[in-house]
C-alpha cells in the first residue's frame, strides 16, 4: 500500500457525499463528555391547567373528545411532545359519556387517576373502575378501552414511553373501529387475584409476558402501606419512605420501559442532593413542599406535576406538612441497556 | 487385549470388596421403574396429637421446653422422623413464659399458627408476635428464638427440610448460649414493608439472599385474598382457589427448598385426580372434608394435619361447607433439580 | 364542575405556550401505525471508501489521526451520524506507529477487522492484536486505546450504539491525556481463558458485569466452527448458516446494547422474506451476492459493508459462491424493552 | 387450657405409635452441628479395577453384557451404591459388538471415557462417537443407547446422581425393547454446532430444556484449552488451572444435579486446603500426584478414580510433572438449593 497521493481537502471532502460517508474527524459533539440536559426542571400548576382542559371543551370536537388531552412539554426540548427526554405526560379530561374506543400501540402507558371517581379502563379482557391514587397501566399492545360511566368528569395523568419507542422507531398502533373490547374476566379481577403481591393465584397459570398482570394499583391500598411504613422508617436519604410498584411475577418493574413509584416526604423533610441519568415525572398527590433541580427550585402542591430530567442534579423537601408524590421514570430503559449512573452531589442553593 | 482367563464366580465376587467395587450386573433396585412410594397418605387429628401435647407437661423438663414437639411420622417410612420423603412435621405446644434460645441452622423451617395469640418469633434482628393462621419463615442458616410472652399456650405447626438436608448430609446448627438475639428492626417490619407484595420498600435496598424478606405473612391478609379471589373464580380443577406464598423479590417461592401455599375449597368442591413427584403436609384451617390418596380415603376436619407423598394419586374434596387448607412442599426441591413430574390420574374409588 | 365557558379556539391555543402545555387533539404522528422507517437500505463499497480513507492521509491531521474514520450515513437520515436509526458504523484506517490514547465512553463499541493484520486493541488491561475477521469489543466505560506496531495499514469496521446513547441522552467520555493504559494481564488472556465458550475458568472468579468477558473473538475460531456447522445443515431459511457471538458467562449477547453474528451463505442461498424492528450491518467478509431490502436490490461483494434499517422487509441471496457475511445490530435493546417484533413477508421482486 | 393431668412418661411414651407421633425431645441427631460425613476419601487404582472388568467377561452373561460396570463404593457409606453421599461412580467395560438398548432414567449420567477409540452414545437422535477424555451427558429423562462398533474394548466412568434421585424418591426408567434410537439428526452435530460455547447457532432455535444441548464435550478441544491456559496462570490457589464444563445456552453447569470440572495441576502444585459442602469423584487423565483428605493421604496415578466427600477438608498436590484431573460433582444441587457452604481450613500434615 503506497502513501496517498495529494489531496486538495476541499475537493477531498465534497466528494464524501456521494458516496454516504463523512470524516469522524469534522464531526462535533458525536460523543460528549455527559449528558446534555435540554431538558430542564419544570412544573405545571394543577389549577392552571385543569382550567384550560375545561376550557378546550368548547374546542374539542365529540370526536376528538378521546384525545383532550393537554400534553405537558419541557420547556427545553423545542416543542416536543416530551416532558424529558424519553417521557411523555398528559392530562386528560373525560367528560360523563365519553368513550375511547378500542386500539393499541407499541407505547406503553401508565395512569395515575387525579379527579373524579367511576370511569373505567378495560384492558385486554378486563375492566377496572378507577379511584383518585389509582395506578393503571395499559401495556405495550395491549388492547384499551375506556369510557367514563359516572356523572362527573375525570381526570388523570397520562404517561407514556413515546418519545422512547420514536426514536427507536418502532411505533406501532392498530384501531379496528369497535368501541368496547369484549371482557373475559370479571372487572378488576387482576388487582383482586394479584392483591397480596406475596400470594400468587395459581389459576392463573404462567405468565409469559414481560410486563404486570395487575391492571389496576388502588390506592387504598398504596396508601395505607405507605403510612404504615412511614411510622417505622424515613426511609431513603433522597427519596424519604419510598416504595417501586413492582410486577408481582418477578418483583421487577411493572412494565420493562416505565417505572413507577410513590414516596411519602415527611413534614419538613429535606433530602439528600443527588442524580442519575434516569428522568422521572412527579405528581403531588398532597402536601406541599419544593424540588431543587440543578439549582432552579420548584415549589410544588397538590395535583401539580414536575419533570426532573436526566443527569440533572435533584433534591426534594417538604413542607411543615408530609407531603406524597406518585412518579414514573425511565429507569427500566437505563437499566436494561446498563445505563442507569447515580452520584451524589452536593447540596444546592436556590 | 486378550480374552478375559477364564474366572470361576464365586471366587471374582468374593475378590471385589476388597477393591471397595461391586458388580452392577448383579444390583437390583439401583434404577427403580418410579418412585418407590414407601411414605403413604396419612392423618394426625388435631384433637388427640393436641392431648398428647398437653399431657407432655409433665413428661418435659423445664430444660427441654423448647422442645415440646410432637413429630409427625409417616407411618410408611419406618419410625424416620419424616412426614413424607423429604418434610418434616411437628406440632409444637409452647407455655407462658417459656422461650427457646437463639440459634440457627442449616434446615429450613416453616411454622403455621394453630391456637393461641401472642407469642413471638424473632428471626435476623425482627420480633415477630405471631396469631392462628400466620405463615412465619424461619430460613436456612437464620438466627432465631422465641417465647410466649401470653398468658395462653401456643400451638403451631412446624415445617422444616430436615430430611432433605439430612440425606444430603449439609446439617450446620450453632446455639451460642444466649436467650435472646438482638433486635435490629421494629417488631414485624418486614412483613409491613412488604405489606403490599406488589410496593417494593427501596429504603430496605438490595435483597441478595436466596429466601423471602418477609418474616411473617399474617393470617388476616391471607384470609381477605382468599375470600375476595373465591368470589369471582373456582381456581384450579385440582386446588380450588389456590395461592402460592412467594418472595415479592423475585416472585419464587419463599424459601429454595420449602415452598407454601394455601387454598380453599368451596362447599361440595371435588377435585380432579393427579399426582406429582412433590409432597405435600396439608393443615385444614376451616372445614371438613377428604382426600384420596393412592385409594385410601383421609377424611379430615378443622385442625388435623395430613400428608400427601410424592407420586401418590390424591383428590381433595371439601364437605358441605367450604374448606380452607394451607400446606407446604418440596416442590422448590424438584423444580430446581429438574425433577418435578406431574400427571393427570383417573378418579379413584374410596 | 359546571360545563367550561364558551372559548374562543385561538385565543384559547394562543394562551397554551405560556403553561408549557399543548393539545394532543392537534398533535399529528405522535403514536404512528407503523415505523417510519426514514434509514433506507444502503450499501457502501468497499473499494470507494477504501480509497477515500487512504487519500484522507493528506487531509487528517497528525493529531486527528486516531479519528482517521469515514463515518457510513445512511442517506435517509438526513445527514445524522448514523448507518440505521440506532445504530452507527464507520471504517477507521491506522497507519503504522499511530496510536489512540487512552479513553472510555458510554457508547459501547465493536470492531471487526477487515485488512491488516497486528494492529492492537487494549480493554480494561488486556492488549488483544487483532487480524482480519476477528470481533473485537469495548464495552460502555471500559478503558480503550489502540495502536498499530505492525509495518502496514490497518482497516477495520467500527459499530457503535451512538444514535442510541445520544438520543437517550446519557452519553459519558473521559479522556485522562495518557497514551496506553496500564496492562493487567496477559496479552489475549480473556480470548484464552475464555476460548472454548463452554469451558469457564474458574480462576476468573464471578463476573458481575453486564458485557462479555472476551475481548477478542478470533477470525481462526469462527470461520472454522462456520464451516464445521455448513457441512451439516442449510441453518434458518432467513440467513442460512448463522451463529450469533455470546458473552459466554451467560450465553447472552456480547454487549447489552449491541448484538453480533456472522452467517454463511452457501452459493446459490435465496433466504425467506422477513423483517423485524431491529436494524443490521452487514459487513461482506467474503463472496458476493445481493439484499433486497423494501423492493432494492443492494449487490454487495468483500469488504461491502450495507445496512437494514429495523421493520425492512428483506431478503439476502448469495451468488454462486458461499458467502460470509458478520453483522451487527440493535436487537439486545428492543428485546430488552420487549419491542422486537418480527414478520414473514412475501417474497419481493428486485 | 387447664394445666394437663400428672402422666406416667412410661405410659405416655407406650402410646405414641398408635397416633404416628414421636417426641422431639427424645430424638437424638435431627440437627447435627455439622455434616456427619460417612462417606470417607478413598481411591479406586485402575489397573486393579481394570483387571477385575476384564475377568468379569466370563461372569457377565452376554444379555447382561450392558451393565458389565463396577460400582465403586465409598468404604464409609456401609455397601451404598455411592462414591459420596450424593454420587454414582462406576467403570463400565464395553467389549466390540456389545450393544445396550435404548432406555432413559430419571437419574442424570455423564460419561467420562479412559480408554478405547470407536464406541458410541445417542442421545435424543444424536450418535456420538467417543475418544478418550471426552465428556458425555445423558441427561435426565433422555432416550440413550450405546455400542461399541469398534474392534478394542472401550472402558469409561460412569458418574451418576442415583443417591440423590432414589433418597428423593424420584426414580423413573423406561425401556421400551428397542435396540437402537432412531437417529435425527448428523453424528456429533451438537458438539460441532455448540462447538466454540461462545458462537450460538441461530437454527437449533430456542433450547427450553434444563440441561446442556451438548452431547459430547471432545478431549481434543478441552486439552488445547487446558494448556493454553496453563501457559498464562496458575489459576487457583485450591485447584490449579480449573475450568467448569458449561452449558453454553446459559453459562450454567451441564446438568442441574451434576457439575462437571476439569484441571491441571502443574509440575509441584501444591493446593490450599479447604473444604465445601459439595462432594467431588476425581479421575486422573495424566499424571500422579496426592491428595490429603481429612488427614489421609491419596496418592493417585493415571487412570484412578478417587472421591472427596462433602465437607473433608481437602488438598492436592501434584508430582513432580503435571497432572491433570477431571470430576464430577454435586455442586449444582447445594447451589439450587442454597446450601453449598465453602470454608478454607489449615494445611493438614499426612
Ligand atoms: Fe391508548
Ligand atoms: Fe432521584
Ligand atoms: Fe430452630
Ligand atoms: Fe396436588
Ligand atoms: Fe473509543
Ligand atoms: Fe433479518
Ligand atoms: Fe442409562
Ligand atoms: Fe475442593
Amino acid at each position: 500500500m503506497a502513501s496517498p497521493p495529494t489531496v486538495d481537502p476541499e475537493v477531498f471532502y465534497s466528494k464524501l457525499p456521494a458516496f454516504h460517508v463523512e470524516p469522524l474527524w469534522r464531526a462535533r459533539g458525536l460523543m460528549r463528555p455527559a449528558p446534555g440536559r435540554e431538558a430542564v426542571g419544570c412544573v405545571w400548576r394543577y389549577d392552571e391547567v385543569r382550567r384550560l382542559l375545561l376550557e378546550s371543551g368548547d374546542v374539542v370536537t365529540a370526536a376528538e373528545a378521546d384525545r383532550r388531552v393537554l400534553m405537558l412539554l419541557n420547556p427545553g426540548l423545542d416543542g416536543a411532545a416530551a416532558a424529558t427526554a424519553n417521557l411523555y405526560a398528559g392530562l386528560q379530561l373525560v367528560l360523563p359519556g365519553e368513550v375511547a374506543p378500542k386500539h393499541r400501540h407499541a407505547a406503553a402507558a401508565i395512569r395515575f387517576i387525579v379527579e373524579g371517581d367511576g370511569a373505567y379502563t378495560a384492558v385486554d379482557g378486563e375492566k377496572s373502575v378507577m379511584r383518585p391514587g389509582d395506578l393503571v397501566l395499559t401495556p405495550n399492545w395491549t388492547w384499551h378501552d375506556h369510557g367514563n360511566e359516572s356523572d362527573g368528569p375525570m381526570i388523570w395523568l397520562d404517561g407514556l414511553d413515546i418519545p422512547l419507542v420514536n426514536k427507536l422507531d418502532v411505533p406501532f398502533f392498530e384501531s379496528p373501529g369497535e368501541d368496547r373490547q369484549l371482557l373475559t374476566r370479571p372487572d378488576d379481577a387482576s388487582a383482586r387475584h394479584w392483591a397480596q403481591g406475596r400470594l400468587r393465584p395459581l389459576w392463573e397459570g404462567d405468565w409469559q409476558r414481560r410486563y404486570s398482570p395487575v391492571v389496576n394499583y388502588p390506592w387504598t391500598v398504596t396508601e395505607r402501606v405507605l403510612r404504615d411504613a412511614a411510622a417505622d422508617t424515613d426511609g431513603t436519604p433522597h427519596d424519604g419512605v419510598v416504595f417501586r410498584y413492582t410486577n408481582p411475577v418477578d418483583g421487577g418493574h411493572v412494565l420493562p420501559t416505565l417505572g413507577c413509584a410513590v414516596q411519602l416526604l415527611k413534614a419538613g423533610f429535606r433530602g439528600a442532593a443527588h442524580r442519575h441519568t434516569s428522568a422521572a415525572v412527579y405528581h403531588v398527590v398532597r402536601g406541599n413542599g419544593a424540588t431543587i433541580v440543578d439549582g432552579a427550585r420548584l415549589t410544588w402542591g397538590p395535583g401539580d406535576t414536575f419533570a426532573v430530567p436526566g443527569w440533572a442534579v435533584h433534591e426534594h423537601a417538604a413542607g411543615d406538612e408530609e407531603a406524597i408524590l406518585f412518579s414514573f421514570t425511565d429507569e427500566p430503559v437505563l437499566e436494561s441497556l446498563d445505563l442507569l449512573r447515580t452520584a451524589p452531589a452536593d447540596r444546592q442553593e436556590a
